[in-house]
């Protein structure tokens, strides 16, 4: 497929809501990859099945807090520094760049860095969502190393980071993150096509592109953008969403420590919504309550939207009075294995929960569902 | 001059001296350097004007917050670790290996390093002294880059930091220093042999072995090492030393904070010496002051010396109750120019105080001086 300007839209609406509250503002992912879009004449969205065997294949986009974005803008500049910084490290070139994550700005900018430098995207990224850190990827869980990364600024600054586990990666890439003013880009997971097949979670360039334009169509005809991504999702890898609240924030609680954003928030119910939500939010949100049970958790989808328009409403947008509807998804099976979950589901936050699957959640049993 | 494990007792004690509080434990530096020296026979020691105007000069040593150097003990490997990861990065060797500072565990580092990789190590620093801050050296004042800065770690992970200024490069790998544990080692400031003679301080490696021999000579012979060192001074290009006080530590405020040993010390004055002195610690000592006047400010070594012995005491070890006599040496014309003030003068310590020459700060006019 032949990715075009005309899409980037669709394209930044349907990552903001994989985003999951993380991945930084679609409104700045969109002006950045469109104008690459319009200079270049679009990109080609390259399908895993297409990939040759022997590609070289480099995971890029952006880390750090999505709230620092929003006053720390990027160029895409540095996204495409990043690039060439680790294929001058590696004396190879890259021949596909494939999404780290598929949220927010990291869908986007993939899209700028292949248009600025002639190459494909491929249709997969190593998250299937957003993450708030680099050890959280499909790729990693499965065998490829993040090590040898390079960071890169928006003055031409560079980093070459190399260290034994995915973790300390992200541990020490992340000091450079907070150093380098709380945004950098990266890039890093260099494999070939043959392995990229195996460990990426396939068709979630397309699915933003999907998930945007549904959004988008029903918001034009007047129809219920809500219940045509709730008919929508069975039909996908994703298998399952559903509303899982709606009512107004109340309380934002945010704060930007130890280079993400980190947030608490309260959403009052309305309509035939009862009792409070709270979201639990490290970039993206990782555990939705009411009355302290479970609605849905981390790696599965929690997804804010703002209830009149249906569009994405990233974390470090959230403020009082907003009136939202929470939608949650199920991610698909390479999400969920055990290998996986050890690496993103609710324990590598820090959560004593184990993962309970969406599917698994009876909405009737919940004190507040809807009545 | 060949440099055996017999001169390294005398240089770590010289080392410590230059170290002006920081640097690191003189302890651990000699123990790390001893057996390198043991194993290899030796290396040699090479003045600046030996130096073939070609040879690649690398400079090397450890940063981060001394504190932590005395739990995370360091096994050497490290740091040949980064000259090897900068050897590779540039694709070429180095010929020689310089200090980066005149002080604690990085005057005998240097002999580690040359004596494993089987190369000489040069008889000059960046710094003259220690200094906290990695674009602190008269290196960098005299226009050599810092950048590209290897960094090492003790399981042979390494980053490579690329930025255009000295400034940045200490501000990024501070935050790696951090990252990996509060230490790392570094090797960083390429230069060939021609530019090394014009940027260095020379002659600090005998310095310390000189340093150092007069302690234990004047010690083993029950003279006065104080009045030894005042003597000798003078007849170096360090001009001028003087005791500025005498007392008992009643207080040390330290903190381990940014990468950084931080403290504030107090003195109270015994025998003819009245008054509290008041000592202001980041790694080194930089300000010493008594009643509020300034006895001696950064660049000029303010060396805290234990009274019975001489020895001198690093930061990390000072404590409640130790006597100790407090002097200050100037530090060479290289070290006092313009350019070098604005780079490890007292502002670029955030202090509101111009540099005083130690020479211009009269004896008698201090409220509290020898009576």
């Amino acid at each position: 497929m032949w990715l075009t300007a005309a899409e980037i839209s669709d394209l930044a609406r349907g990552a903001a809501f994989l985003g999951t509250g993380g991945g930084g503002d679609p409104y700045i992912g969109r002006l950045v990859a469109e104008q690459a879009l319009v200079r270049s004449g679009g990109v080609e969205l390259l399908p895993l099945e297409a990939l040759p065997d022997d590609a070289l294949v480099i995971a890029a986009g952006n880390m750090g807090a999505p709230t620092v974005l929003v006053e720390k803008l990027l160029s895409g500049g540095e996204s495409v520094a990043a690039v060439r910084r680790l294929e001058t490290h590696l004396g190879r070139k890259a021949t596909a760049i494939i999404p780290c994550e598929a949220g927010g700005i990291n869908s986007t900018l993939p899209v700028l860095i292949a248009a600025e430098m002639g190459l494909p995207v491929v249709d997969a990224d190593g998250m299937g969502r957003a993450f708030p850190e680099m050890q959280m990827e499909t790729f990693g869980v499965y065998g490829v190393k993040a090590s040898p990364m390079a960071i890169a600024n928006e003055h031409g600054e560079t980093v070459i980071v190399e260290a034994h586990s995915n973790h300390m990666v992200e541990w020490i890439a992340r000091g450079i993150a907070i150093r380098m003013g709380g945004q950098c880009s990266i890039a890093s997971y260099v494999m070939d096509g043959r392995t990229a097949r195996d460990v990426s979670v396939p068709g979630t360039m397309s699915l933003c592109l999907q998930i945007g334009r549904i959004i988008r169509e029903a918001r034009q005809s007047h129809r219920d953008a809500f219940a045509a991504l709730i008919a929508f999702f069975p039909t996908t890898h994703y298998r399952h969403a559903r509303l899982i609240f709606r009512g107004k924030v109340t309380d934002v609680n945010r704060r930007t420590e130890r280079g993400f954003a980190l947030a608490h928030v309260r959403i009052e119910g309305l309509d035939e919504w009862a009792g409070t939500m709270e979201l639990e939010v490290q970039n993206e949100n990782l555990a939705a309550r009411v009355g302290g049970q479970i609605r849905a958790i981390v790696p599965d989808l929690i997804c804010v939207l703002d209830t009149p328009t249906a569009e994405p409403i990233t974390t470090e947008r959230l403020r009082y009075g907003q009136r939202v509807t929470v939608m949650a998804v199920a991610v698909p099976p390479i999400m969920c294995t055990p290998q996986a979950l050890a690496v993103f589901g609710p324990t590598a936050f820090g959560m004593a929960k184990p993962y309970e699957p969406l599917d698994s959640i009876p909405i009737s049993a919940t004190p507040a569902g809807p009545i």
